[in-house]
């Protein structure tokens, strides 16, 4: 039997369906993001979560005429199998392939792309005041789930929204957490809604009873309804989306297609700002996954039996986490902070060990540095790791509540550089330039576990202010032995004559490749490595100079403001008469890919840099 | 008669005074502000406004022990004459005296640097948690404003706060506007909260109505306690404060002496999170504030009788606003954004002529930029003016919702480089650094309202993708002829033959003064401007470098990431020979002061440049 998803792959199609054949689609569908991720590894739990809900609004509206905004963006594979991209879905998440996320760039049907959390209500808001100039009349969802409530920018856009007329449609999608598990008093009055629907039944139950109370029944059910109806209208709404403004509907069934499609048409036609809520569950038709969704919110290929994942070994963030706890055994001061990613950083065994200097605080990274900068200058010692596209989030308050009063805040910079496979939104290669304008900021970068631990030690116990610390996705180590770490020390992990390659963290390892190939044609590289990025050792870049007469730098981080532009400033700053070239990532967006696809075509990988050596090293012994 | 603030200089003196004697102790220190601040300049009409609040939290609390966080912080006036400031009063803002904000380095009794807005609730929770760890027992105050309210970080906090049983005390200054008027639905809710304490008057009646009715009557009523009960403590909390899990205490007058001083002695011992909500008028007791706060609000020296300042001329940022509409007027595709600042960025016009296309957001930079993305994709082209330091606050949207997708939005950046009194939490040297790192990002940087409107012009009309433009504070003209802006092109504004100075904006008037100093001791210049600050226009830089070997950048932005950089990896890249100097603002906060004064102190004024090159003159030419 065919899956009934080949029927729907062209506009239009899921119109004809009748409500068996919906519900077929929504099994179908589910077998088919099983299969399949299990194949390509991507965001699965939460797409489970969304096939009915997003089956009942491909019903509902008319795309591209509508436009609908993924939050975060990865629950967008339904969607995607529903416009035409079935055939395609195969190559998910790879070099070349379809992106995990909403992109302009890949069809039509993706309205605006998303890949962080609470951005939704904004976007869709700026479209439909657009559309409202241009008096259209098309529809702008926005899907959103409850983890994006956590994060500040969502609600200052239903601040904005909630006030106008503008017609609107948001749809929270609850399943009771973002990533892990939810946090915060949003989460609780959440669970207060679904809780109580007691409420409305009450309601009908007394207006029966004092119906059935003779002469003054009348009378005082007016008088209560009156009182109700001033503190419902004037002073109590029944959820805090009323009271910014919304049409509220719900709480109802995320995975009930007839009840979805009814409100959405409601909500279609209402023509005002309406929020629909919806409670789904993570995972849903996967057993594993409905067991633990978090390991089934990104996950590599799986074992679709048992929901078994290959070991890819110890990672820096569970190194890290490892660690932390460890140092925090012995110094009652460190605290540890997330934002709503325990597992993802490596925090869960300090989380379990000193529960009392843990703090979740959600999607929420402007506050958890601002909470940071507020214990550091009560006199504890936070540590906050963050991706460094999660960062991003909290530049201002890095600079301006942690830097400019020079804080003793410790900054994990995970997943620095390139991430793979999450694209473009997700790739930090970044961070050594919006962190190293900050004043007072450190910046290091690790090569290997071991120094990972030497430079953790040291932000801890021994440095003040504000340090980074940035490591990347995986476990890739030094190919060379290690040396102890000492701020703002440069090492010469190898000797040479004919050309100096300055770097630091995973690109030592692209580095040491380099010299292989150099060796073969008789090049002698000295290999210099800067643990310490930010501020530069500008003594050694100058004797780096001075010695070969050559510098080349390979880093996973943007050409402006990033390692080799500071060495650049140095030489040119000290007249060292000598060539230089970096190797950057380039100021465009880095679609995805595996880190050694995205190395190779953004020129950051050994073989370029070889070659660009051994082409240029003719001209120089000329 | 001596001011009241005389005797209480030293700690606990505000103790010993009596209830005639504090409301005395108002009085004068109105009486001082107003006449200190018509001589210094700034944040009166806020400051007026929480004088009975500061004087009560003083009179209930302890500090230093106790910590009491300002939110933004320009209302610290009267936290600093309470604390052993007065004398010093005379120096407000003023270059080496006192900060306009609070400052940990400037006493014990600022417990938290701040001066953006949100932040206050996060440091404030941070230090709680702190305390708590450390078995303490002290207070912990944020005093925010409602205008706090549409930034997102403190909604994150507040999440996070609210359904802890850490104790804190908000303090929650309602004075009905942020800088300008307050926007959005939060302002809508706290307007009805303010009206509708008809609520807790019509709840007695009823009772008292119910007593009366014979038999059924205490049956009745019990039916109706219950379901109020159930609606209230169940489902439907008063306020949004309570329903994030606060013990709300308010809305009270926040002029009310008395009152205050209860609340606070209420919310001390109640030793959980407490909410109280104060009402108060900006710019209380001066007749010209009260009636226009907006221009009270930030406002230079002026004449205590009329009210009235001197007029300092055309600004870029009026200037910007008066270009614009003039734009706008010729193509509907324009809107305008502002987060809560339309008299600030000049946008005021704009509001006026085209209400339908102009947006105020609120204090809400991320939504504000995320909301300016969505509409791009619709097809408008959104100008969205913000201070260089509150475009920190929106860093991630800029680059993840605007740059990747390459989106047509247009940035002017107002208050770029150094903007003087405000000092280091508003200076906006770090802009060229964290725009230049995002991908598809263009920088522009007019030294001329005319070179402005071309820039203006041609961002709009012609360029497609993301682009800023940075103009300082104030109003300062190019010394220099003007040459029609063309993107891309650099400007060779005097021909030199001995050394090259490139600059841009603000600092072609620098370069231009180095020009007459190195005149008389016949040393030729060559003066480049670049107002394409990113990307750079790399021929030009080689061009420069190669003429007369001697190349000097000059920029009002810190060196990391900014054009003295860029300018040295060309040079070196492209292994030009050639001496290479930057002046830029160092790696450390840039105190409060005159722009001139600030320039000065450190290095990147006209005589350090000069003789930097007079001296250096004698080198090169052995």
């Amino acid at each position: 039997m065919k899956n009934m998803l080949e029927y729907v792959q062209a506009e239009g199609d899921i119109k004809k369906l009748n409500n068996p054949e919906l519900k077929r689609l929504c099994a179908d569908i589910r077998d088919f993001l099983i299969q399949s991720v299990s194949k390509t590894g991507g965001h699965l739990a939460s797409n489970l979560g969304v096939v009915e809900l997003t089956v009942a609004i491909h019903r509902v509206f008319n795309f591209p005429e509508d436009k609908l905004i993924f939050d975060v963006g990865h629950q967008s594979y339904v969607h995607k199998l529903l416009t035409g991209r079935m055939d395609k879905f195969g190559t998910l998440r790879q070099f070349g392939g379809l992106s995990g996320f909403p992109k302009r760039d890949e069809s039509e049907y993706d309205a605006f792309d998303t890949g962080h959390s609470s951005t939704s209500v904004s976007a869709a808001l700026g479209m439909a005041r657009s559309r409202d100039l241009n008096g259209g009349r098309n529809n702008i969802i926005a899907l959103f789930g409850d983890g994006a409530l956590t994060g500040g920018e969502i609600y200052e856009a239903l601040n904005d929204a909630g006030h106008t007329k503008t017609p609107l449609i948001l749809i929270l999608n609850d399943n009771h957490m973002s990533i892990s598990k939810n946090v915060g008093a949003i989460s609780k009055h959440l669970r207060n809604i679904r809780i109580n629907r007691v409420y409305y039944k009450s309601k009908i139950r007394v207006s029966g009873f004092l119906d059935r109370v003779p002469v003054l029944g009348r009378a005082i059910k007016t008088v209560i309804e009156k009182i109700k109806k001033s503190i419902r209208m004037r002073i109590l709404p029944t959820t805090m989306f009323e009271e910014l403004g919304y049409k509220y509907i719900g709480p109802m069934s995320g995975h009930d297609l007839d009840s979805l499609i009814a409100s959405l048409e409601y909500a279609r036609d209402e023509r005002k700002p309406v929020l629909i809520h919806a409670c789904t569950v993570k995972g849903k038709g996967y057993a594993p996954a409905e067991k633990h969704p978090e390991s089934f919110h990104g996950i590599g290929k799986f074992d679709i039996k048992t929901g078994e994942t290959a070991d890819e070994g110890e990672s820096y963030s569970e190194h890290f986490g490892n660690t932390l706890t460890r140092i925090a055994k012995a110094d009652k001061r460190v605290c540890a902070i997330t934002c709503a990613m325990p597992d993802g950083t490596g925090l869960v065994p300090f989380s379990k060990e000193f529960r009392d200097r843990f703090f979740d605080v959600g999607i929420a990274e402007q506050h958890g540095v601002t909470f940071a900068a507020g214990m550091a200058a009560a006199g504890h010692i936070p540590v906050i790791p963050l991706y460094s596209t999660f960062l991003q989030r909290a530049f201002d308050q890095v600079l301006h509540d942690v830097c400019l009063q020079n804080l003793h805040v410790v900054f994990p910079v995970d997943r620095a550089g390139v991430v793979g496979a999450d694209g473009p939104t997700h790739q930090g290669v970044y961070d050594i330039s919006f962190l190293s304008c900050m004043p007072n900021m450190t910046v290091l970068s690790p090569s290997s576990f071991r120094q990972l631990d030497d430079m953790l030690q040291y932000a801890i116990e021994r440095h003040d202010g504000p340090i980074a610390i940035r490591y990347p996705r995986g476990g890739a180590q030094s190919p060379y032995p290690y040396e102890k770490f000492e701020p703002d020390k440069a090492y010469i992990k190898q000797s040479g004559r004919d050309v100096t390659i300055i770097t630091s963290g995973r690109m030592l390892a692209a580095a040491r490749s380099v010299d292989g190939m150099l060796k073969t044609r008789g090049i002698s590289a000295e290999i210099v490595e800067l643990p310490t990025v930010h501020p530069i050792n500008e003594a050694a870049v100058i004797a780096a100079g001075m010695k070969t007469g050559h510098v080349i730098t390979i880093e996973d981080n943007v050409a402006a403001g990033g390692l080799g532009q500071a060495v650049a400033a140095v030489l040119a700053g000290h007249g060292v008469g000598c060539t230089f070239k970096a190797f950057a990532y380039p100021p465009e967006p880095i679609v995805h890919g595996s880190v050694a696809e995205l190395d190779k075509k953004y020129g950051v990988d050994a073989d370029t840099v070889a070659n660009y050596i051994i082409k240029g090293h003719v001209t120089w012994q000329k």
